[in-house]
């Protein structure tokens, strides 16, 4: 008992010199009156999101199209809230504005704010439509899928691309961080790694996913197959007179129409480009473009007979 | 402020145009009166099950022979009431019930539906017998693990497989979605990605696990052991005389008693069978049977000295 | 409803059959006395852990030089309290006190559980100081990271790196099983697996990061840079006299200072060096050491040309 006191009256000795650290060691501390975007709240922005792309199939039971409007337009109006709010934060963030902030400012962000949150709102319509396809790709794409619910419930595919829509759509309108945070959410669930940044085209269908790496640069038609494990990604990072990397290239590679890419290959550089039609085997490993309608295929591997003793 | 709440009108038509494509876009809403199964109380079930499963490893401290009964008792009351449920929409929805439902039907499937329950439960405990084996297996083949505790707490192998022995028994029981939704969420949280049709025997390992997806229609003896990125998968679709894909044959490999595949391998095909006692290596990728004591290796890649400068 | 009624009279003879399986089903139940580690606790001291080494970027809003002490105070005080509980039963645990167990005994492990506590919680400074360097090395090494709070918002590899150091730290205090849980914990939510006993130099950069092995006997120097589905293994496992396992050799390989490994390659074995500033290419498979300056590349796979009716 008098030993544990003796621990306690340490806590005090250990807090200074954890504070003493958010002064000395940068980068990992966020110590002022302008807060980041919250975390917490962006993943339940996600959940509110979804819950209106996909209602009925997940937590609200017993929605028919004579309550639905009640439980939609709640929902839309407490994310407008929401939005408006990280939305400004972001902005802020984005321009800076830690240092520097004015009351004129911070009222014009505000406004900002809460017009890009309407401008994002109204294109959930368009996102429908085209998760609508991604849908129908899935069911057409996989002989196990038994039915559409089942892509809606259990296709992580479908969820890593719902919020690459959604978070594309955010980053087009200019909302800095939030985007990555969501996509970063998604890739924690699913395993699949999108960029918001990437340009994908309809009918885009993932399956099983675990792995997926989708670059920032990426450029995809109608119509793509990708399985777990596929990287489009960079071959290899330019960097400039001081010794830092050039960040503003086309880095990954671009995938024409009705391509297919089976698990675990690898397809690198933003010069590379596979011709529509193509299919791509598991496990290759490419860094050159493909002409339209080619097959790419690893060597079989070397067998080795064991005696049965060994 | 003024400006706010001129945004703030706007919440109506937006939430009325989100409401019409319910009515237009098609598959992804669920409106009726027949409600699907609910996503949220599949993974309360999951976690009530793997409490009872793995008793004293989970929520509940302090559980010992004298008040592990009133637990177990509890959570099992629980289980059943939901299972009833939860599989009286899963039946409903995989008859087509949501057109022509009748007092007499429904009342018919609210039977079957706690029927099943029961049957599903009194299952639990092959199921744990089957699972000790697992355990046993996990810890026969790491070297890296120091106890059987660490098993049950840290192996994602076992979680996925936990699962895995739970939705196939559902699966087998004829209860529609919601054993694939019980595997989508084990593949969330571990990265394995095991179909509940699958059929796999005793003491099977899978060792880390991320980016593992075994197909439908494997089979996989005793003794086997997978590392992460493991794909066992289809090698081509047929498709009927429609174009479409056709959804009933055996598309995945079967792998034989004592078999170890390394990471990241990847096999492929419905008649592809890996003979008993074989090794498949690192990164191999195979679409033909191999003999019963083979070891499958890559060739070692090129090496390329690089000068210093360059 | 008289049905329903039959149905429930079964749930006591459920229970029963489940119990007993707690008897005779060994290793999937912990029923005594001495409660090991819980797991919800454990993720919880992540979270408060995270929540004091990155203020301002997790759950607390608005925080500031004039208000952290409070709020960090707070929260080294509760995980003071928690870690020497949880510590406590691990330590009891790893030393088979749940037989034999006396009251002076009990309490020694709690003081020693406590002292742990601190001088773990002593080491918060000095971790900081490391992720600080882990979070450079990341904007320095991707050219789509836009600025250092991304890296802390939205990196998988700086969470699982993060919760490595802690867990490493813990593990180096002697305490079993708990690191465990909370390297596990991070491979869940990032498919990356670093196992708590590996050694990691500083500058540390995992990109994407799903699918990641790192083993127990690893050695990492400084300023590597690893990709997704990258599997640091072992090569084969020997077996003592009884053909069991040996569990204490270095199985995994050694990789030397600014060494980069690209997506999905396999190195393995305790014996395999990668010489300082090598390039190992995606997908390669290498199981012998590689001198220094070394580029490892595939080779380019065949292409195969399709007919476009095939």
């Amino acid at each position: 008992m008098h030993d544990h006191f003796l621990y306690k009256d340490r806590i005090s000795d250990l807090t200074r010199r954890v504070i003493e650290t958010y002064v000395t060691s940068g980068r990992l501390q966020h110590l002022d009156h302008c807060p980041l975007p919250n975390y917490d709240i962006v993943v339940q922005l996600l959940d509110d999101l979804k819950e209106i792309l996909y209602p009925g199939y997940r937590h609200r039971d017993w929605l028919h199209m004579g309550n639905v409007v009640y439980h939609v337009g709640d929902i839309i109006d407490r994310l407008h809230d929401r939005l408006a709010v990280q939305f400004e934060r972001a902005l802020c963030h984005g321009r800076g504005m830690n240092t520097g902030c004015t009351p004129e400012k911070k009222y014009a962000m505000e406004q900002l704010g809460a017009e890009k949150a309407i401008l994002f709102l109204g294109l959930i319509p368009d996102i429908r439509r085209s998760l609508a396809f991604d849908v129908e790709a899935a069911y057409a794409g996989d002989p196990a899928c038994k039915s559409f619910d089942e892509v809606v419930f259990c296709y992580p595919g479908l969820e890593a691309i719902t919020v690459y829509r959604l978070a594309h759509a955010m980053n087009d309108l200019g909302i800095p961080l939030i985007p990555r945070m969501m996509s970063e959410y998604a890739h924690g669930k699913t395993g699949i790694d999108i960029h918001p940044g990437a340009t994908i085209g309809s009918h885009f269908f993932i399956d099983h996913g675990t792995g997926v790496v989708i670059g920032e640069t990426c450029v995809i038609g109608d119509w793509v197959k990708i399985y777990q494990g596929v990287t489009l990604g960079a071959l290899s990072f330019p960097k400039d007179e001081k010794g830092e990397l050039v960040r503003d290239t086309k880095r990954h590679p671009t995938i024409e129409d009705n391509v297919v890419i089976y698990a675990n290959a690898t397809i690198l550089g933003g010069e590379t480009h596979i011709g529509r039609g193509s299919v791509i085997g598991s496990s290759v490993w490419i860094t050159k473009s493909v002409a339209p309608g080619t097959t790419v295929l690893m060597e079989p591997p070397a067998l080795k007979l064991r005696s049965p003793n060994s």
